[in-house]
């Protein structure tokens, strides 16, 4: 009886380090889109390089994060919650990951274009608030992760409405008949604005994941 | 020892299954990025409407291979070789799903447009060899599932060379200062652009995984 309670115990301990590390995860993903908007606004190639660099770390916790997953399916074949939680935990590290790839992403548009500023002064008030709705949605699903608040969850679908409304008026000016900024900021543009819409995915799929762990409904 | 033989062949053939869902997930992509692409320079709603219906089929196989995963990770505890070989058709099966999730936007953005055709005559050419080569590589990803053939990996990798190459030559073109298409048709053919580009990728990652499985190197 002791040596199971033991495994119990020894199982919780990992798990419990396994959600330290996805919380960690969002934390670093959160100061990589709020880092990479500012860079991007400022046209400040050397704060983009720092997200670039640290993306490296957030690749790595993923894999450290996979190796525990892969640790505990392998030594503690664990079952019903306890699977499901694992199960859960990769898909997490694996939107996190993403989501830092995506900061990544807006920070090399800036150095691409280094020392020219990328977002027009009409512009950057749209950008400037995908960035921060982008960093609280992932800062809440951070927090989500230990609290497993589902209002949270509901809470990030609707700033996700929000990242939407956003998007939609930023391809709205694009496409006026009286944009005058030409086609190269145009495009940049519309890929730093689907950026954002899909850090912003990733952070609703790991609020998704929080709610699948707490009520055991799947997700599709 | 009867018992246990048994479980095995049960084990392996849960596994071949398992293998043969992600096979029929490869085909439904390359079909559907076929479709998406003949549909987007005919504009031919009919047929990008049949794109976006069967995406819910890949959707629902890709729900099928994550539960018979989860079904074997619970049931049969596999280590080391199985083991790997459970969770590396778990990141295959998001990837396929992924990659038709990118044909259905190709669709889409058809649909969006109708009656108009969004591809101007002088990109035909590039936009009709993206959709080619990304049919290719995710069809060469489904015979290295089966054949576990690492030169078809190496392969595929080239072809995202190639894809990479037409990539850049799109956004070359629109970026011309002789562009005189508009914003809008830019817009679309960027995000297009995007969509085969990443298509590609999510062929390039099942190629990986398959690369991981035979000679166990982690990939990251």
């Amino acid at each position: 009886m002791m040596a199971v309670t033991e495994l119990r115990a020894s199982f919780r301990a990992r798990l419990d380090q396994l959600t330290q590390t996805l919380v960690e995860m969002a934390r670093l993903a959160g100061s990589a889109v709020e880092r990479a908007t500012r860079a991007l606004l400022d046209a400040d190639a050397e704060l983009a390089r720092t997200v670039v660099a640290d993306d490296a770390a957030l690749g790595a916790l993923g894999l450290q994060a996979e190796e525990t997953a892969i640790m505990l399916l392998a030594l503690e074949s664990p079952v019903a919650g306890d699977l499901r939680r694992v199960m859960a935990s990769l898909r997490i590290s694996s939107d996190l990951e993403r989501a830092g790839d995506l900061a990544a992403h807006v920070a090399k548009v800036t150095l691409l274009r280094h020392p020219a500023q990328c977002v027009p002064a009409d512009l950057c008030d749209i950008v400037r608030e995908m960035g921060e709705v982008a960093e609280r949605m992932v800062e809440k699903a951070g927090i989500a992760l230990v609290t497993s608040d589902l209002r949270l969850a509901s809470e990030i679908e609707g700033q996700d409405e929000r990242m939407d409304t956003l998007h939609r008026r930023l391809f709205h000016i694009l496409l006026a008949p009286d944009w005058s900024g030409g086609i190269e900021p145009a495009i940049d543009l519309v890929l730093l604005g689907r950026y954002y819409e899909r850090f912003a995915d990733h952070a609703v799929s790991v609020a998704r994941q929080v709610g699948f762990l707490v009520t055991g409904e799947p997700l599709h």
